[in-house]
């Protein structure tokens, strides 16, 4: 998409601090980082959302996910890492090409991520195991 | 591991609500959810942190991602997800085998998931940039 920063690193329009370029994803710096060697994996095709991307895609992309979270803690002696991919304004994405986070993380960090915790009614859990087993 | 929960999960020494199956990896029900569907992914042998799993094995973790993503969307009808991994303490894992939240989300929910930025001082970026793709 023309206007879409992500698919202009892409093209190499804008400039990024690369460091891995596959056939499907790239992977670069992210310029604002959670901690420094905060990278991003992003798919070559605009998807918005990774809804729309094929199931097929998801192999290289997992592959990536678990190879440069490797580098990622090496080059940075990082205790820790999270994987974060925030789809749909809903979920706090702000940039609208589906991206990966992976943020290197210390115990001295001044963030956590933490959610509200519900309860399933007695029973409900299985008709969401059912509805979810329907569409797989 | 013997005392792992998740690992008695996946021998079924104790109930959960499966939705896949895999070769490699199974995705069942969070009992404890962010909303109501929330899925997790884990691999059947005890790695507890993603830099134990080899990286082919990425691939079937990636495509799952995209797949039983896109059937949480459809079963809750959600307006978004986010994809959460907590790797190692730092990092909020609590749970010391391996997993990938897919947690639906609304506009209406009450936790966000917010990182503090840092800022790469002249030319350090590059070197972070070198150091991991010495790694990759």
């Amino acid at each position: 998409m023309s206007n879409c920063i992500f698919c202009k690193i892409v093209k190499g329009e804008i400039p990024a601090a690369k460091v891995y370029e596959g056939k499907k994803f790239i992977a670069f710096l992210d310029i604002s980082p959670a901690n420094k060697g905060h990278a991003l994996i992003i798919p070559k095709k605009h998807y918005e959302k990774l809804e729309e991307m094929p199931d097929e895609d998801g192999k290289e992309f997992g592959e990536l996910q678990v190879k440069i979270a490797k580098a990622v803690m090496k080059a940075t002696n990082a205790e820790g890492f999270n994987l974060l991919l925030n789809n749909g304004k809903a979920a706090g994405q702000e940039v609208m090409h589906a991206h990966m986070h992976i943020q290197p993380r210390f115990s001295s960090d001044d963030f956590h991520y933490k959610w509200t915790h519900k309860e399933y009614e007695e029973g409900e859990m299985q008709k969401f195991q059912q509805k979810i087993k329907q569409f797989l």
